[in-house]
């Protein structure tokens, strides 16, 4: 299906834009979290002036003539999108650069800047470039946002909720 | 958020109702298509049944706390557990295994199968094992079923529909 379209955004005017839409949402999220005006979110809104590069992904237009695997799942598009984008995600760390995966956002506003189509939907605003510094473990985590949880409760056997005999034995180093 | 759980089939009962329930699929899925039979559809559904490992993944239940980077694109849980399922792809194919994404199937009858609860949904079976053999291009496109769509025609510049200059030049070898 390649649903997946990407746009690099060139000129300073459109990246400014761009940025005042996050910058909106990102006071918007901020009021529903009760504002917790973290700095994180700040410095994630700056990397939309800061990255070498700025790309928006958004879902192609014209999705309902695609049945096949989407009858009772539509959403499969965006499913495949998201591995288009972890594939760059992977490649851009091989090469030591960083990316941030940016949904502060309001999708109505993004569609206008980008001269959207009907049916078209964006799902990414993607800063990608060198970084100064890679973090040591989760961002969020780092920050006391949230905690990691540990791989034995996300993995189940046969059903819901059934503990996995995956992790009864010691993890295998990784090479 | 790590919005993804994953539940390994063990049992050849529970696979077979999950087969019957992609079988069923298959069938309304191929008469949307206007009775497109297709025999590689059915070699799809097969893979539940042959697969040396079958694993179904889930959204997790009380995905509504979850606000931050969600409040105007909520379906970034399933851009999420998506990045998670290529990673597991990637990592597969590395081991020179198989893996096939089956996503035929109506959500609330896996959901019932597995034991999810509210709010949780499932979006993927998927086939991982040895495999005799791995296509040389995409199988819907030897298939005749679509043709891939030439990459200058997915990337744009600035904005919808604007040519990449990204593709004037002669790409670089991939190393």
């Amino acid at each position: 299906m390649q649903p997946w379209r990407f746009i690099r955004i060139r000129g300073e005017g459109l990246r400014q834009q761009l940025h005042r839409v996050v910058e909106h949402e990102r006071v918007l999220t901020a009021r529903a979290l009760g504002e917790r005006e973290d700095e994180f979110m700040c410095l994630k809104v700056q990397g939309l002036l800061d990255a070498a590069e700025l790309l928006a992904v958004t879902l192609a237009d014209c999705r309902d003539k695609h049945v096949f695997g989407r009858r009772t799942l539509p959403h499969m598009d965006l499913a495949s999108a998201s591995c288009a984008i972890q594939n760059l995600w992977l490649a851009a760390r091989a090469e030591g650069l960083g990316m941030g995966w940016v949904s502060l956002f309001d999708p109505a506003d993004v569609s206008v800047l980008l001269g959207l189509p009907e049916g078209a939907e964006p799902i990414a605003l993607l800063c990608l470039g060198p970084v100064h510094d890679f973090y040591e473990e989760p961002m969020l985590q780092r920050e006391r946002w949230a905690q990691r949880a540990p791989l034995a409760s996300l993995v189940f056997d046969e059903g819901w909720g059934q503990p996995s005999d995956l992790f009864d034995r010691p993890p295998t180093e990784t090479p």
